[in-house]
């Protein structure tokens, strides 16, 4: 898949809506963290310094492409342009922070989309693995076999007590940050998810919004993530997730029956309602077009509605970025209002697709 | 036409979007106040004066019947259920008051829809004529010649210095009410309005809202008509009328022509997301109904959108109203949220009928 393509696309197999407890789970993600040996830390290295670690893996790279059957594509952040990095950021291939300095800050971006491989961001190295629904097993698999290879041909900074080392000391021991995005539009509206949010941390997990921030979130987005790192087994910390992740898809599935059934009427106004404004508005902004896209989606799951497809909402999340639809256009001085309107007008080509292919059933009560 | 078809359709001609002026002038209306000669007023009159005054019009009615060549129904208050009543209120055959105390109450109502007696209203008689569009000349000359029929069989009322006499002294003299129904979305929007109420009086002129009050109207839906029924011509009062119609059209469409130059993007987004609301909502409420039905009305006016036949406001219009809804549910009982409900679904049903004429021609931007 040529560079382009990748930025160009609007679905990401990690959002394409498969998977376990997609209902609520809309993604997974692993992130190993890695430092070659004797190299200082990116935030310490010199400009030779991070040529050379980019040097290294560079050199291993095509090995290691054969042998796990991947091909990946290069994302050179000084190479690209702002509107390229921008859309690599929104489709979560890259940290926000990443081309910041671009200088020998590279990508690797698998030809499927599910991994992206970063040199000198935080860490020398941090390998990334996404796939749809709750599945943090196979991304750690993939991830691992990445980290196995590179640590073949190449030594990685280890501490046999500490484990793996880390520019920040929160990656310490395992360097893994297993997250899951979830969809919680039942415990946000039945105000339940201050209580999740406030018992996290004491199951040693991060909970943030995935839009806005802790004071306002938008979109009913959130990530869940370990915060802890060290003393543990990767194994330990991704089953905490996962546990922790069911229990909270078993409260929002609560949530979700109970506004259907004391509220059916408004909830099923409501969702045909957002539906509606999204396929007939002529300018949407990023904000309202989350907003409404959650309440289509929960009308989707709670069978309110048809018309819409299982993968559409992953497609529209990307569909509805500053960075993507700029791109789109190849302008990255379009106004509020271009971009409002383009926006309309990328997420109305879906909403039409969907409904075409539905035979329009959601017009018929 | 069955007094069950007239209560049960949802299209009437003078609402039918054809006519003179008809981007901002509904309908047309013409009524003459009569009373026969030595019976007291329907106010002053007992039960067997009013029986007598219903006997003497329904003696004539089938000569003047098959001398106009128009057939009626008799829509006897007594008989009518609270719903049938209320259904004609709403299509303006009748008067709110005039099923108040039904005894010997009786409206005559011309199978075409264009005509309704009502007998022993606030007068004994009162013609009624209604046509679409600016057009006060027809219904004024059909309204003349029920009139002269009558008068050829009959005494009315009549004084050479005063003219006709009337119950209540602001009819005096012609007995002429002539009103149009006109749609000011553009003055409302730009806040023009005032002026032309403020104004109207000077002109010998009432404006009132369609719905709603002069503190807090909705719908954008005015009626206008002459406050003087005395010292002038029936010419001269439907004259000055035409001409201040003819002034408010032409500021209407001024406004209209700005707003579509400076806002062109805003007001085809709120257009667009009107219908897009009207279109999929379930829950839809009388007074949501209808100012949704005027953005979407001023936007078919400016081409902002296509799917909306000229003759679709005028029966959504009908279709929203309380009483039709609750008559074709045949239960007075329904709940607020029952009506509501229904009030959406019939208004999809008209709304995706055009945009299926239409060939969903709005979708395409």
């Amino acid at each position: 898949m040529a560079l382009s393509d990748l930025i160009h696309g609007s679905s990401l197999p990690w959002l394409s809506g498969e998977g376990e407890l997609t209902d609520v789970v809309l993604a997974s993600r692993i992130r190993l963290a890695r430092n070659f040996k004797n190299i200082p830390f990116p935030n310490r290295a010199d400009l030779n310094q991070l040529a050379t670690t980019r040097l290294m893996l560079t050199r291993i790279l095509s090995d290691i492409s054969r042998e796990l059957g991947v091909s990946f594509d290069v994302a050179d952040m000084e190479k690209l342009t702002k509107l390229q990095q921008r859309v690599l950021v929104e489709k979560q291939f890259i940290s926000k922070k990443f081309p910041k300095s671009p200088q020998h800050r590279v990508a690797y971006i698998s030809s499927n989309q599910e991994m992206s491989i970063l040199v000198n961001e935080e860490d020398h190295l941090r390998i990334q693995c996404m796939a749809p629904g709750l599945s943090l097993a196979r991304p750690f698999a993939l991830a691992s076999k990445f980290d196995d290879l590179v640590e073949a041909k190449l030594d990685l900074a280890f501490d046999e007590k500490m484990g793996y080392l880390t520019s920040c000391p929160t990656n310490l021991g395992t360097g893994l940050r297993a997250s899951v995005i979830l969809h919680l539009p039942g415990l946000v509206f039945t105000k339940n998810i201050q209580n999740i949010v406030n018992i996290s941390p004491q199951l040693g997990l991060a909970i943030r919004p995935l839009y806005g921030d802790t004071k306002e979130s938008f979109g009913n987005l959130f990530q869940i993530s370990n915060q802890l790192t060290l003393g543990y087994s990767e194994e330990e910390l991704m089953a905490n997730l996962a546990a922790a992740t069911k229990e909270i898809v078993s409260h929002e599935r609560q949530a979700r029956k109970a506004l259907a059934l004391y509220m059916k009427d408004r909830l099923e106004d409501e969702v045909c309602r957002s539906y509606g404004t999204l396929r007939y508005a002529r300018l949407l902004s990023e904000r309202e077009s989350l907003e409404l896209l959650s309440k289509v989606r929960l009308g989707r799951d709670l069978e309110l509605l048809s018309g819409f497809r299982p993968e559409d909402f992953g497609r529209l999340i990307i569909r509805i970025g500053q960075g993507y639809l700029q791109s789109l256009a190849e302008n990255e001085n379009l106004s509020k209002n271009e971009i409002d309107r383009l926006r309309a007008r990328k997420v109305q080509e879906i909403l039409l697709e969907a409904s075409r292919e539905a035979g329009e059933h959601i017009e018929e009560t």
